[in-house]
């Protein structure tokens, strides 16, 4: 059940701003959180502006055919949750933003006077080495083909040592672009040429590079909330005007997405739609082909992030990429092989068509000259061989088994924990039922204990809702997750 | 004898804006294009505006003790490049900036209508292969150790193909960062700790990530005029205000910059004081102290970029880097180990002190989550090993046979072409005397004939000097450069 609401806006100079919500009877999640959580996400996205009057409760209550008491629990959440405010006697206003610059205080010289804030997420993930680390999207050493990698590196360098002493193409080694459009075909179906090609230092380096090939200060840009944290730090310290769209079961709200369009004519979408960092949430086909249909309508480029596609754990629902539905060049699709093969090598691929390639290519010439020719030779001879094949496959059963692992021992606390369980990649993202319960004082107490994870913050662009954190089951052996997760289990049912 | 002309600015807020001509009597630049270049000089760096007025021929005769027809020799020289505007019976004028939008027709679809426009220097480079490739300031590859390189990296591989796997800190390897610290006390003199250091992907990437962390658009910036078209690239491309400072033979001339500190307050300096890329001028020692005195005055940023301190052919002019007399922390010092050791690894070490450390590993970290381990961990025993000096003292002798060659050959067409003979590095910076000539029909020609070069216009912000040239006689072997050169020779000669 879809309902639109029209709600006076008293400042802008709009006369009425409509917003959509979705009452799910289904669901677990209560009627109150199902109806917050949708005029938030509203906020977040910039739809419901400060100041507008949200309906009366008798209205609403009404208008979804919910009960009174249900619309003042939301309001309630609301304003707990810093985005309304109740005016006595006058009604519930959303609130103004808060501006919190997260000044830190690291010394005090003429360098302080320019004013330079750089924001980094990363900043919230451990930096020391803890034994039971969950905090990390990464997979297990051991689970990698680092001989094989070796010996074939070896050999390389045995018939060839000119390729420590050569610049390759800026744009990327010829070989492997040639070896990763087959892989693209053979793993993902899409059919591309090693022209459409540009060859990256990890996934990290290809957001970085289109984001400056095609964004200024004040353009605007879309993402999924929550959001990979690392995707965030790009776009704001360029700057970047984000937009968070809320995520349902089926990923980003399509309906959400083309009001944001209206109103923001955003410039790029940052997607992740398999297996979504963090959610584990995959993007239905549907949501795939509307993606496409806006992005045609408003011009706009779909910036397709696909690090964890391989990784599924069911067949059935291993989906084909939003760029396999690209029609008008729209998706800027990218590929990475760190997760999968050999993070100490960083290699990604980003494939585009149309002028923006040129573009691409020459913002990588002036990044970098080029990712080393060492570490694309690196990878070549594992492409080449049929041994990607049976690798992944053999990732797939592991980190599944890991999955396994981890619902079966946190599923134990579904009274005080909700949690997804994700169809494939190599995290679990988790909310609190108690939504003032402190996820950074859960942290420190799991710190001592040798544990991390990744507090949800990280991955919100206006960090409200302090009470999810991402587990990844990926990088630890299988004994140290069962081991780590009993142990954070303790911590939070003593909580 | 250097003397300041008041003029009378008609436009501007000023009442009268300073500049300084020097007249060199003993120079063999004749008088015209003294007092033409540092005119034109002025303009670049913005400290003469449109619309002023210059003064009257029989002022600047008598003020700089010149003929009359020397400084209308010189007006007519700045309107013929693009600079003035004689304006019959009213006086000279400066002309207004035209604004060239390079736009390249590359296609035809919605893209387009995003109005993206990337800048790339590159595109002047040669992208075809050719045998006499003089456009690049890289090292002949025989010149390098890929053999040693590559038996350790095989050894490396061997004893722990960990290194594949595992992702290294955001800021570096460890023992990489500790190697570094000792080749630079011993090499440069400077010291430091590991913890000062950042590894880059190259030079290219460390001056990116310098701009990204500290510059924002509109944000202004000094570069020595000609600078490095890579510099250029990035600060262009993130919409930077750019001061081009003229140099004289002691390097960036200091008095200029002076004036431009208090007109625009930059952020940044970036310099490359030895054997200056695409130049060859190293910047004396006075020189150095003054711009640090200017950046503690003035509270601006110094990127020193040393790519080529190491390939000096005199002992007696290799001077200290600018990083060595920083007291303040206004010194961020970037070496690379692209050049003198191994291309086809990519690795760059980026010295800094105070606050910015933290935000250069922070935008690091958002750029690629570090440099690759594998390429780190390449260039290790080298290092460790007592081979690096031996290597460079080999790579200086190479270096110099071919600087000698260069010159020998190309001092045969003193009457067309003027250069000074450069006292290190990979570069050859020429000038016709005919300011007439089209560099690009030159470039044309010696394509034919499988030669290329560097146009000079690659190094300006504002093109106007289109008859300079830079020759790297570093990237081909002793017999294609003399073979190389004396086929150019002939073409310039039948021009």
């Amino acid at each position: 059940m879809t309902i639109y609401l029209f709600f006076i806006n008293l400042k802008s100079k709009t006369n009425g701003e409509n917003m959509k919500i979705q009452i799910h009877k289904k669901s677990a999640v209560p009627f109150y959180l199902q109806v917050g959580n949708q005029i938030a996400g509203s906020i977040q996205s910039g739809l419901l502006l400060p100041d507008e009057k949200l309906p009366s409760l008798r209205l609403l209550a009404d208008e979804l055919s919910i009960s009174v008491l249900t619309v003042r629990k939301a309001y309630k959440w609301l304003e707990k949750n810093g985005y309304a405010i109740v005016k006595p006697g006058k009604g519930v206003f959303i609130k103004k933003k808060i501006n919190k610059t997260s000044q830190t205080e690291i010394g005090s010289n003429w360098q302080q006077s320019l004013g330079i804030n750089v924001v980094r997420s990363q900043y919230l993930i451990t930096r020391e080495q803890v034994k039971y680390d969950f905090s990390k999207a990464v997979v297990y050493p051991r689970l990698l083909p680092n001989k094989f990698l070796a010996e074939e590196i070896q050999k390389l360098l045995k018939d060839d040592a000119s390729i420590l002493t050569t610049y390759g193409p800026v744009q990327g080694d010829f070989e492997l672009r040639e070896e990763i459009t087959k892989h693209l075909y053979e793993f993902q179906k899409i059919k591309c040429t090693t022209e459409n090609l540009v060859i990256t230092s990890g996934v990290q380096q290809g957001i970085d590079l289109v984001a400056q090939a095609l964004l200024k200060p004040g353009d605007s840009i879309v993402v999924e909330s929550p959001c990979y944290g690392g995707a965030l730090d790009i776009f704001i310290n360029k700057g970047i005007h984000i937009i968070p769209v809320e995520m349902d079961k089926e990923g980003i709200r399509s309906d959400l997405l083309e009001d944001v369009c209206v109103k923001f004519t955003p410039k790029l979408i940052y997607v992740n739609p398999a297996f979504q960092n963090p959610t584990g949430i995959s993007m239905s086909n549907d949501r795939r082909n509307e993606l496409i249909e806006l992005a045609q309508q408003y011009s706009f480029f779909i910036l397709e992030d696909d690090s964890f596609s391989d990784i599924y754990f069911e067949e059935a629902i291993n989906y084909l990429p939003i760029k396999y539905y690209d029609k008008l060049n729209h998706v800027i699709y990218i590929k990475g092989f760190s997760k999968t093969l050999a993070p100490g090598v960083r290699i990604a691929a980003l494939l585009a068509n149309g002028p923006i390639l040129d573009w691409l290519i020459a913002v990588k010439a002036s990044m970098d000259v080029g990712s080393p020719l060492l570490t694309q030779k690196a990878i070549l001879p594992f492409l080449r061989s049929d041994r990607m094949r049976n690798h992944v496959e053999k990732l797939r059963t592991a980190l599944q088994i890991r999955r396994d692992t981890s619902v079966d021992i946190l599923s134990t606390l579904n009274e005080k924990l909700q949690f997804k369980i994700p169809n494939g990649g190599f995290n679990l993202w988790l909310n609190f039922q108690d939504h003032n319960l402190d996820i950074f004082e859960l942290l420190r107490k799991a710190n001592n204990d040798n544990i991390s994870f990744l507090p949800g913050v990280a991955c919100y662009i206006n960090p409200t809702d302090v009470s999810s954190f991402r587990i990844s089951y990926s990088l630890v052996s299988e004994k140290d997750l069962s081991d780590g997760l009993e142990k954070l289990r303790d911590i939070i049912k003593n909580m």
